[in-house]
């Protein structure tokens, strides 16, 4: 089935409107609410029998700052300014970014999270400063990242940045999309559920005119005579795609997102000049916290070597655990701190002892080797320091409490949540370029996770980055499509 | 510029033959030679003013072997199962490859052996045994990846499977390119030099019909009737491409080929509706011998651990350098043993001392990491044991002779070759594969570096990987469109 129908091989259009959109999830529903406001038509097309996509999954947690803070951070007497929060971005993503995307971004958050509450998404004021995936206190602010980590600490100040709505615990989601959805409904939006996007309609001047959608197993075409957006998701659900692109990844992750997430927009948006970029990194995390406790413990890889941060963020500590030999890492950890981690299955208690040799002697690593690595470790953390990766000395404490525990973190048995990172390359406005010469093609935009977004590697990533990269450039998208010139309507066939 | 002119669009062709082949490096010469010997009119088409393309740059080698043994491996006595070649390609690719194409590979690789040698290509049938990454002495056989290395050596019986062509030293491409050449032209393929193809021409069902060529500032319309055969090289000199493909190796790599490696096939085949896929591998290399003793030291990331074994490959110990922190690294290594490498420069001496401990105190390594790394090290050296990364015995030798040295490998600094992997996702007979579905789109066919092949991590690379896969799957694509069902010829304008 081919991605791409000629105009001229159409008889005509059965639906026309000035902008359609494919996908209501957090992208498409932020589109879809900036291009009715500016006044357009708005028709979209959803493949699921309602709304939300792997945003409302979420917790929804909005990773924001900058502009001296959001309204959040001024209530609580906190300050991020844009330079502090652009050194933050470039040390997680600097190898490899947009820059233009990043500066947006920097300078429109903290009116962004205005926006988003003036979209009906009730936040509070109130920080929860421990160490969790989400907070399960009802905050709405937490660090949820590395900055409290090196080398980001050292590059910027420490800002907790993650807005969660309020009092949701993991169900943000569903506060934050329920509340956008009733706005893409109540502004007026033609919104087609159980209707699934299979080909864009392009002329022979390349400029893409409408939509295939398969709806009551017919195809209808859609015209779209500002633009199409693609907001339709990533392709972690597609498994000869992850086993093409992200193939260390799919071996050992559990798939985390919606079944749409099927790669369709990024095809959709390749098959018609674009490009797709950044395919081969994903999201990878393991969740050895909550308890905070746990970050007592260190990592060993399989030669009893410590290799990150024990106090990184869970993409962090997935993305160095993916790196070792076999992609193997065990937690030790004392009877002080001892605790099963509260999001992870499949981690397994290999060796218990009195001492250090004793738990070595059950284990499979090799002699001497985990004997020196705690011996080292403790050495240096009695006098609050971490020569090898400077955890922070809050999290610094000899193990000195009997029985102590080494206990397996092997991907192949943790199921990490896994989702991709790889997608379309787009301008900030959002609109699809072409390899090489980045020229926008007419008619086509795409946010959200079906582009190369913000987040380009676990190893930089915190909870919150895909959900305001995603609301942020589909609102962007939405605008710059709504701003197009329109071409001139073919008219609609009277078979509809 | 579009990649893609729809056939209804041109007023017609200004040429016309049977294969039209993008690129006469060893893909399209083998692709050439294969097309004209099943009697097919050939046109070649490369932008350079002469032919070679990277593989005439390489030295050479061609990595065969299963059926038993090539011809060289039987006049030397050397045995090589097609499943001992097998479990080897496995455990270098297992983790991503095409088992289809590594099946077809093993069973024809020691006839594509014979192939070479009856195209005029000379090898002599002697063994180069030492550890160097390209035989000196002029041998035609050598070891030149980690068979001898943990663990593929427990997987797959170490065979050399390196085939130099005679006397060639470094010049092995020149030897290779130079006879196949001479049969492209021998064999009347219509051979244009100065001559880039910048777009596939394809008409309303799909078909890929032609190309267009720049030649002497005009674009000439070539018309293929049985298929079109990419054999452009990679990307690996496209600095857009790269920085977001390969945006690790790119910051830190030289670029490795020749100055067409410019992403042209592979843009050009996405365009038409195949999918790129592998684009975020690179090969990267690390020379860290010869000469041989070198092996002797060890590798240190900037936390003082070990982290590979020291006698793997070249291009194993490049990626596995890449993934340490900052790509930082350093290697001990004693007197007795102290040599710099002959491949590599800007390594440099960080510190030397008489005893271990004066030495870290030199460097930037934290105290007491390296110390505790070479008494471990040297302990186990003293048994012959490797228990961290399972050296082999002929490479462990304690170090005990003053003065020691720490010399700094840090990517950055000392400038590794680099090459992409990724390309258009194929099937073995070259038939470029629609995304998904992977079905053939019809008379396009792609080899070289231009697709995705066998190699596809630097961490399982051996050197000769590339141009036997180039050379044999550019065959394979040369016999498939060389027998696919011809369209009927549009005929040509007179402008010509």
């Amino acid at each position: 089935m081919s991605l791409i129908r000629r105009l001229a091989e159409i008889e005509g259009f059965d639906l026309s409107t000035e902008v359609a959109i494919v996908g209501l999830g957090g992208a498409g529903a932020c589109a879809a609410i900036e291009a009715r406001r500016a006044g357009r038509e708005v028709m979209l097309f959803e493949r699921s029998s309602g709304g939300g996509g792997s945003t409302m999954l979420s917790a929804c947690e909005m990773y924001l700052g900058g502009s001296g803070g959001t309204a959040i951070h001024k209530a609580l007497g906190i300050e991020d300014t844009s330079e502090n929060f652009r050194a933050y971005l470039m040390e997680c993503f600097g190898d490899n970014c947009d820059p233009d995307r990043i500066d947006m971004f920097v300078d429109g958050a903290a009116a962004h999270f205005d926006w988003m509450e003036a979209n009906g998404v009730p936040y509070n004021r109130r920080l929860f400063d421990g160490r969790d995936v989400v907070a399960m206190t009802g905050d709405s602010l937490q660090y949820s990242g590395n900055e409290r980590v090196y080398p980001f600490c050292e590059v910027a100040k420490p800002v907790p940045r993650a807005h969660l709505p309020a009092d949701a615990d993991h169900n943000g989601g569903q506060v934050l999309m329920g509340a956008l959805i009733k706005q893409v409904h109540r502004l007026g939006t033609d919104v087609r559920y159980d209707a699934r996007a299979t080909a864009l309609i392009q002329d022979d001047d390349g400029r893409v005119r409408g939509l295939v959608v398969r709806m009551d197993n017919r195809d209808i075409l859609v015209e779209a005579t500002r633009g199409v957006i693609l907001c339709a998701g990533g392709f972690v659900m597609n498994e000869r795609m992850t086993a093409q692109h992200i193939p260390a990844y799919a071996k050992v992750g559990l798939r985390h997102g919606n079944p749409g997430d099927m790669g369709d927009g990024i095809l959709m948006g390749v098959a018609a000049g674009g490009h797709a970029i950044n395919m081969g990194e994903a999201f990878i995390c393991v969740a050895s916290y909550p308890p905070a406790e746990l970050t007592y413990g260190i990592f060993v890889n399989n030669k009893g070597q410590r290799f990150v941060a024990e106090d990184s963020y869970i993409g962090r500590i997935g993305a160095a655990i993916l790196k070792q030999d076999k992609a193997e890492a065990y937690m030790f950890i004392d009877n002080r701190n001892f605790a099963r981690p509260e999001y992870m299955n499949g981690t397994e208690i290999v060796a218990v002892g009195e001492t250090v040799e004793e738990v070595e002697r059950e284990s499979p690593l090799p002699p001497g080797m985990l004997q020196h690595t705690v011996a080292y470790y403790n050495e240096h953390a009695a006098k609050g320091e971490d020569p090898l990766f400077r955890k922070a000395p809050r999290w610094l404490q000899p193990f000195d409490t009997a029985p102590y525990a080494l206990i397996s973190y092997h991907l192949r048995d943790i199921s990490p949540h896994i989702f991709t990172l790889g997608g379309l390359d787009v301008l900030p406005t959002g609109e699809v370029v072409t390899p090489n010469t980045r020229r926008p093609i007419p008619g086509l935009y795409a946010a959200g996770r079906t582009v190369a977004g913000i987040p380009r590697t676990s190893a930089g990533y915190a909870s919150g980055m895909s959900v305001a990269d995603v609301t942020f450039f589909g609102r962007a998208a939405g605008r710059q499509a709504a701003a197009a010139e329109p071409v001139a309507s073919e008219g609609v066939l009277a078979r509809m």
